[in-house]
């Protein structure tokens, strides 16, 4: 650790000044100055640029040396072969103004491209850092984002848009592949309502903070209820997995761990020129601390959003309430496959009023835990069912599918569903698949505005019910285990 | 049987009948004439409805009896209640002009309500179709699709529009659910290059023609180059194996079987009726006869459209070619996961060429069957590399991901992807992944509009090349099978 700095300097940083600034769009150093304009970044920004007078509007500087203000946080995009009159330039300006706090590296073309230059070049960076007591994210890093103090390091293009950020919320992701973190990011902005993180930062080669620092961050921070992490391997396999289960008993940790065959892990050496580890000792780590281990990018996304958005369901009885046949039966299988799940039994009360109040052509509990309303039910009837089952204690998760019949008026049903949630404050998660595709884009865009997630399909629904339940019944199990009793349990939270 | 009609009367009809046709566009009675008035149907559509004169411009009839023109193909819509009448005025029509070889009874209410009523209904249509010597398709379906006779009986709205109709193509699909039906045609609609049907099924009940009778059909139609089946349970499980198997040695059949667990299967029945039949039967015997089975509508899809666009592979020596290290890792494992598979050691030429060809950052062959062409690879880079691979026959299939860096001009890339496929005519399977989400959309168009596939995630694409390989195998073992050696085979006609 070259610093002995808390990481706050990159989430809430006095005053921000972006070294390679550009005014040519076509480059790194634009976009994010532009991004943190637009993120509205209430503090300073100070462009740095030998050949310019002003930025996108600001003024720029030709060195650090020349901000008269305080500095506390600095982002590189120079390219890496200039790293050492960058580095000559921050010893001068600490040597007066003892600033800058942390560095945020995004360029590429040190360590990770394994050659001697290469490595010689992250060697410069550390040693300056070290000696000025400033801590470094990266190098070879997409940046770092808080939606709650307005940070946006990031030179992702998709952010520049003012509809496709999220508002802040729970997640806070962390990435080792900067590919995978911009992936991560337009997917999230690209669902019917923008991800909302808490905070997102692209880890790149690790040079000073790693997992464990970042996890320890957000171990603490109030704003982020659910971590995510894309991992390709780590050296300090112990500590991580002993951070993560710490972790897990308060929030949960929602990994997709990659080279997890013999291939993966030699494309990973190749890359980060990171170990991937023994897949199997991950595996087992994670299913023993209540990890959540996820099987790709879309389980990894449905899951932290309905981990943010939604309670965690008390216990695991599962009632499915479909329109429509097939992907009824459909998500049937996707869940029973699940052996933490089981069906809920619901009271007779809540099956008779279901009987009396769908269309003849409904099939009831039969088998347990499921009815299918049928293509005949109106708004009301899908609206009023979810309102008896949500009311029985006898269910503890609801997956409601609906394919949204050609004549029943979606974008009415999405705006029922969404009052199902404004009025009351769920005691129970609703996980709501509406098939399919873009075509009712539009419906999905109004129940995630509302705060409720979707899902794409019956089985990506099912897969998340399935991960939250088997952390639900982890932290019961958890805050029993010996020499845990005293641990702070996340249950109350939700 | 009914009728010892062919099926042709469906797909290929000398003018249709509507029952039931309205001029109220909530109704389906609407939706189908517009859909026939939409694909172009070439030939007459009569809309019949006893209190209308003109229907989206067409002239109405009161009943079937006084359609002066022969009618091959007539469509149900009428409420099921007045099903005696329906056949009455069929009995009528069928006494003086022995025209009509076809119904496709679209409307519910029939034997799938399992009420008394439901069922006397399905038995006045069934007979009421037998003393006439007419088939039957439904009831309780969407209805009928071709798009090469330009017929669309069913009532799904995002036909509707000229954009999202599909070119006439070489997947044939059967759905025993309407729902999914009206779902897989909702998402082939909105992928970013319409999915190509040749002819579009929904079975309903299966009063009358069945899987067997479609299947039968399928096999012999020219057009249909892949067969996919959405299934929920099947009463002549062995005749219906015994086909597929047929089928499969001479085109791909890729099957989404639901009521896999105990608990599907009991929603199957309570939907269709039918018995979804013990799982590991169909599993073991769609392994043992290279029927595709696939995990959920993704793949489905995926598959049908690599199977209908691109050529099997040769072999299973898989190259994969990424722009983006996370997902190239993440695509590793997903494809080793699979025993079928292998990865190609490509030539030593091909391999001095590419290392210096790509940008120094790049990886090549590190492990064998990969390369990583870097964040700094440039549009040429990329292509260069892809036509290298294609032309080494040590290649049998090429996985091609990349994220679009944000600064590399990701429609030229679309563009000179989709010349690749233009300018040759390709010899190998080419699988492209454009991450990420609805922020690649327009480059995606652009390579789909070309006719190459693309696809969501390096997962999804894995899957389908395990699923092609597997199917290629099937094939080379398949046509050395004692008894097998007459049977005309596939591999010459990709």
């Amino acid at each position: 650790m070259p610093g002995s700095n808390s990481l706050s300097c990159f989430f809430n940083p006095e005053n921000i000044a972006v070294v390679g600034a550009s005014n040519n769009p076509d480059k790194a150093g634009y976009v994010i100055i532009n991004n943190l304009l637009k993120i509205n970044y209430p503090k300073k920004i100070f462009p740095v640029n030998a050949h310019e007078e002003n930025i996108l509007g600001l003024s720029a500087y030709a060195c650090l040396s020349d901000i008269p203000d305080k500095i506390e946080l600095v982002i590189l995009i120079t390219p890496s072969k200039v790293i050492v009159e960058v580095m000559a330039d921050i010893d001068a300006r600490m040597a007066k103004k003892k600033d800058i706090k942390g560095i945020v590296c995004a360029a590429a073309g040190y360590a990770e491209i394994n050659t001697p230059e290469g490595k010689a070049r992250q060697q410069v960076l550390m040693e300056g850092a070290k000696r000025n007591n400033i801590r470094v994210i990266g190098p070879n890093c997409i940046g770092v984002i808080d939606n709650y103090s307005k940070i946006d390091t990031t030179f992702v293009e998709t952010l520049m848009q003012e509809s496709s950020r999220g508002k802040a919320g729970g997640i806070s992701f962390i990435s080792q592949s900067g590919a995978m973190a911009a992936s991560i990011l337009m997917w999230g902005a690209s669902s019917p309502a923008p991800l909302s993180y808490s905070k997102f930062v692209s880890i790149g080669n690790m040079a000073d903070v790693d997992f464990i620092d970042l996890l320890e961050y957000l171990e603490e921070d109030v704003t982020t209820k659910v971590i995510g992490l894309y991992m390709e391997g780590y050296p300090k396999t112990r500590t991580l997995i002993e951070t993560m289960a710490r972790i897990a008993l308060k929030k949960p940790v929602v990994v997709l761990k990659v080279g997890r065959t013999s291939k993966g892990a030699a494309a990973a050496s190749s890359h980060t020129g990171s170990l991937a580890g023994e897949d199997r000792v991950y595996e087992s780590a994670f299913k023993q601390y209540g990890i959540i281990r996820v099987e790709n990018i879309e389980e990894m996304i449905d899951t932290m959003r309905a981990l943010d958005l939604l309670p965690l369901p008390r216990g695991n009885k599962v009632f499915l309430y479909t329109q429509a046949g097939g992907p009824g039966i459909f998500c049937m299988d996707a869940l029973s496959k699940n052996t933490t799940l089981d069906f809920a039994h619901i009271n007779e009360s809540t099956r008779e009023q279901l009987r009396n109040m769908l269309p003849s052509f409904a099939t009831v509990c039969c088998p347990e835990g499921y009815a299918d309303i049928s293509a005949s039910a109106s708004v009301e009837q899908h609206v009023q069912g979810i309102n008896l089952l949500i009311a029985d204690p006898s269910v503890d998760a609801i997956v409601f599918i609906t394919v949204v019949p050609t004549f029943l008026p979606r974008n009415k049903l999405a705006e029922e569903i969404a009052n199902i949630y404004r009025k009351t404050v769920l005691q129970k998660p609703f996980y709501t698949v509406i098939m399919a595709g873009n075509w009712v884009r539009e419906a999905r865009e109004t129940i995630e505005a509302a705060g409720l997630p979707t899902f794409e399909t019956p089985d990506r629904a099912a897969k998340v019910v399935a991960n939250v339940v088997r952390y639900t019944q982890f932290l019961k199990k958890g805050s029993k285990r010996p020499g845990m009793e005293g641990q702070e349990n996340a249950t109350g939270q939700y």
